[in-house]
């Protein structure tokens, strides 16, 4: 038994800082590491490639809406070959502090709406999936589990990543709990933790309507912005791990 | 006796249209692709570099400054980290859509006030070159003949194209008349292709003052956005191939 | 009988030039001015805003989507607050340009993507209005006629501008027609201005199906843009007075 | 004897926040805001402007660079032109703000790179100059006391606020130390609360060299982005006060 832990990184713009990426780093597997679109400029993503090697975590492309000030977080309708073309830029440019650091990518995950809106709309999943696999088919696709992302990544013969989420409360339905509704978040680090266990060791996760629902995980989200995210960060790792889970970075199993 | 001819392509963005990419293409051997900084955008980035490829041009980096507004023609006060990160960055984003149609960047040409303050700042140089080699040392520096840039380049062990301009005149000490006093551009493509044949064939340029000063070129820049852009590129490259000088992409001589 | 003719305007940025406002301006009689988020730059608004009053044309903000790569035509998904403050934002903006000149703006006309948004999205319309009457109270909202604009201003006790598209095909049910259909183009100049006389004249169009529908028109859009556009700004001008219809500021008389 | 207090404010941008500004808020009586360029966004302005009304702070703008990425605080060489309606576009977005809230600005003050530059170069002051008149005549212009701004304000017939800095260290001849040297920032409140009040009672200040050199001032500037920001604003308000100097918005006065 094995899974990834994943969590957005260099995120910050220019003076403005974001995230507690060191403090995270030692506690994660893979990092997704803004691409300059909606978050990250060049100098931030030389600093998270290097701090990434060092924890010996694995780097991937989080590429994004081009909406700093929205932080890629709202709906932009765009084309395909934008959206293709969009991708393809922000992996090249990050993979050269890859490459500069001697190592390479190894997953890209969408960031903020391009992300959840890829888990619904196919023709934009393809767009997506074609914009990484121009650059290259060893990359992974960071999916939402049993998303359309997942099946447009499989059509294109990419490796998946599927992810879950700890904190994040879930419908019956397999999708999460929007964050506007009451509990939609897990705050309790042990809860979250329970949860992840659950996910790798049994493949379910608990809908917040009570019963049990299949989630098969390779890689679980660890967000970086809450005031709690180290301590969950922290707990998920240590209760996998006493649960007698590998915890590695996905290129290593996916 | 051989030389290149290069000129800055991929200069639209978005709705806006500028520069004569496709009728210049033909005549020419080497492009200078925008990064997405001064100019450019990701699909004007995936089209250039296909074009290019169709006319089998040499395909280089053309990096600026973070300066849409200004289209990378001003001079901005950064930190050596800095430049040599934007420049990572941007060539990054255009090796992916080389490696995505299966080949790679040849040279790095910087753009506008970056290139012209690079030819005089020795530490700003540097750093450009930093940025070049993090990212491959296989990549040709195109620098201004006479340079800090040539300096900084042959110093870090890159390779080095020599840039001569055709149409514009020259002060004694070799360097550029400014674009302010009159007769600093040559309009008559006859003139300009004269010019370019003494540069390869003579290693000279005949200075506004009358004297000839000694001007090694490896490639000869061709403007794309004057009114007779066209008109000169043709005529250079027929006179020049006229006068039993082979016009060939820089790498496969530098 | 009198109506107003109105273009975009000052979509120009940096280096990159687009319309042409020169050769328009002189057959107008309402400016929508770009503010900097979709197009345009505080140089092309100040260069704008002369112009326009050299030719005593009235001058409204044209406000628009934070997106200049997609110069404002794809859709966001932005809160309502969001909304209201960016249109506050370029209208200030504009209105400097305006009042430095010795002048006021008349009018706002959403652009792209937000104008047809707003056309059918009532909790959008009544942001942009909002944002606008917090500006001034004596703005004219020019409102694609029949939308939800037009309720959304005339709820909060502006004052109105309906417009017309005298080169657009419609539908039967008052909407235009999409531009990915055949036919939905006018681009004979005669048949424009024969539809724009028709709608002021006698409050109808012909619809792409052959009805005539109703359409009470303050204002007329004409396409900046298109190849003819000169040629069919001056043919809907002259036909427009031959037919005794008075061409004036839309402040005049809304 | 009467002193404004001043201080740069609503500087975040989108997700990203920086600066104290509701707890500096109630010990200052201007509020300098930011404007879009270098920082802010819509949202924030109209957050800022409404903070500042709440506690009978002066607003005034805060225009700089556009250069997010540099935070307005690298060197760019615009022309005078630009420069000129780079301002009054700045000027006019935060103005629609004021004027949305019931208020006006009093004054401007540029942001860090151009405020630096400014003070040295007539050229460039001038240019300021201009486009803050074209605005208004009315409004105040925050000057680094003693330099080129002040004769640029000055000459042009504009009421100029002189600006001290009481935590950091001056130079005999009345310029700032630089920050890269040591002792260049006064830590201590207490010292730097001494010092305001020296140069409001006495008209001097003490250079790091120990000599008393004279220095009229109208406003200091608190600095919003250090980790005692709080504490040194709280302390310089107080013991202002307790001293019989009266802290006032620079609109009462100058």
């Amino acid at each position: 038994m094995r899974v990834d832990l994943n969590c957005d990184m260099g995120e910050s713009f220019g003076r403005y800082r974001i995230g507690a990426d060191e403090a995270l780093m030692p506690f994660i597997t893979s990092a997704n590491i803004a691409c300059g679109y909606h978050a990250g400029d060049p100098l931030v993503m030389a600093r998270t490639v290097r701090l990434a090697i060092e924890h010996g975590v694995g780097i991937g492309a989080h590429p994004g809406f081009p909406d700093l000030m929205g932080f890629g977080r709202r709906q932009m309708q765009l084309a395909p070959e934008e959206i293709e073309n969009y991708i393809l830029y922000q992996i090249g440019a990050l993979a050269a502090f890859a490459k500069a650091a001697g190592t390479e990518l190894a997953h890209v995950k969408p960031h903020g709406a391009l992300y959840n809106m890829a888990a619904k709309d196919a023709e934009l999943a393809r767009a997506i999936v074609r914009g990484i696999a121009r650059f290259s088919r060893e990359l992974i696709v960071v999916c939402l589990a049993g998303s359309a992302m997942v099946e447009a990544a499989e059509e294109a013969g990419l490796r998946v990543a599927r992810e879950g989420f700890a904190d994040r409360a879930y419908n019956p339905d397999g999708t999460l709990r929007s964050r506007r509704l009451p509990g939609a978040l897990i705050e309790d680090p042990k809860v979250a933790a329970e949860r992840a266990i659950r996910m790798v060791r049994d493949g379910v996760v608990v809908a917040h309507t009570g019963e049990e629902i299949p989630l098969r995980v390779d890689t679980i989200c660890v967000h970086g912005d809450t005031p709690t995210a180290v301590e969950i960060a922290k707990t998920i790792r240590r209760e996998l791990e006493a649960a007698g889970i590998e915890v590695v970075p996905m290129g290593s199993f996916v």
